[in-house]
């Protein structure tokens, strides 16, 4: 059943009112009619199943039938920071680590980075992210809208670190084995860190060491960087029993 | 270093003759020079750290300087099998897959394939898809060129599946968590099927059970089709100890 993340405001007792994309999406898209179903969630954990009642121009009327806990979400929250990769990369990244289960993104700029972003283009570049994400969230079943973090540079990264139980960094020139690295698990909450396309310096994986992370091997074959984040959510799920079945 | 293909026909002794596209990306994209040096790779298991010794017009002479066998091949053979995704999706699977560690690639085109192909435009496209495997095998240090398989029909992945000791069916409508689908591995070869946007019908499911197939659930989370695979690549090989480490 198609599925759409409503805000309180949003609602008032057992009815939603719909406003703006999503009305266009349920009304041209999927062309529904009165007495069509829908799933709504709160973004904090409630799936409302509810009956589309009327469509007033662009205000779509829906009464809540039922509700029931959201399933989507895993119990481990895992923030996915990436060096920014240049052009669609990114935001595959941010759909597919979506679907996957990750909790947040925090988009890295450093020095070295090829993409630049000013404070204005930062601003819409996350609006238009958190929008892919968004409706990834919604195609997953996802209980709740992973947010974009604002852009930090290294040091903010690094700062980033302390508020994970476990901060993996994404070393292809070394580091201890991922299934290593998850050994002393399960972990409520987890930072994995990738590089720029070329991987981090070692400089990088001394100063990331020393600030509290652990350089992470993820075995011989080289990585792309936007495929690595993905091998590294869906093994970390994998491990926490979050694909199918209990804890490893 | 840079990685390249080169077939037993390109060499003799300790000269390997590069001809085709390998030159053009040398001699422009690199811009190499007499005495810079390459790993080529014997598609076999051999990876041979060569030296360039002359530009002749369209055909590079390379010396062999040393043998190594190369790190890149997992010990677990997983074939892609996949309802064919409409547009770039495949070919990502096919990019991604090739990273990750993926042996063979089968394209299937059920009765309710999307994507239609003809004989001529077929042999088109998997020449493409072969192009695009090889440059991911070269980027991402592979010992070998995962083959892209003749596309099937629904009857033809059903004969396929007895090659494999084990074929996981991701099957989003239910079945066993992929956990306990691997429990008793580490296997020699895997197959994993993936359906088109909106999952397989349980008739299918019905019938790929029938023929072999352990039907397998990736959680609660719905993954799009060209996330499933590159996802069960991820977790077939980090339970197989290719991720970092031993297996699990």
């Amino acid at each position: 059943m198609q599925r759409y993340f409503v805000n309180p405001r949003q609602w008032d007792g057992d009815q939603i009112l719909v406003e703006g994309d999503d009305v266009h999406h349920m009304t041209r898209v999927m062309r529904m009619r009165p007495g069509d179903r829908v799933v709504c969630c709160d973004g904090e954990g409630t799936d409302l199943l509810a009956v589309l009642e009327d469509v007033k121009g662009d205000r779509v009327l829906l009464r809540v039938l039922e509700r029931t806990p959201s399933r989507g979400e895993p119990a481990v929250a895992v923030t996915v920071a990436q060096a920014l990769p240049k052009g669609d990369k990114w935001e595959w990244v941010l759909q597919k680590g979506t679907e996957l289960g990750a909790a947040s993104f925090l988009p890295v700029l450093s020095d070295r980075s090829v993409v630049k972003l000013d404070g204005k283009k930062a601003d819409k570049k996350r609006e238009r992210w958190q929008k892919i994400i968004k409706e990834a969230a919604e195609q997953s079943h996802r209980g709740c809208v992973p947010p974009v973090q604002p852009v930090v540079d290294w040091d903010g990264l690094m700062q980033a670190f302390s508020v994970c139980d476990r901060v993996i960094f994404a070393y292809e020139k070394g580091g201890v084995p991922l299934n290593q690295a998850l050994a002393d698990g399960p972990f409520q909450s987890l930072m994995i860190v990738v590089g720029p396309e070329g991987g981090f310096t070692s400089e990088e994986a001394e100063q990331a060491r020393t600030a509290g992370a652990l350089p992470v091997s993820l075995g011989p074959r080289i990585l792309r960087s936007e495929t690595a984040p993905l091998a590294l959510l869906s093994c970390i799920l994998y491990s926490h029993g979050e694909m199918g079945g209990e804890p490893l």
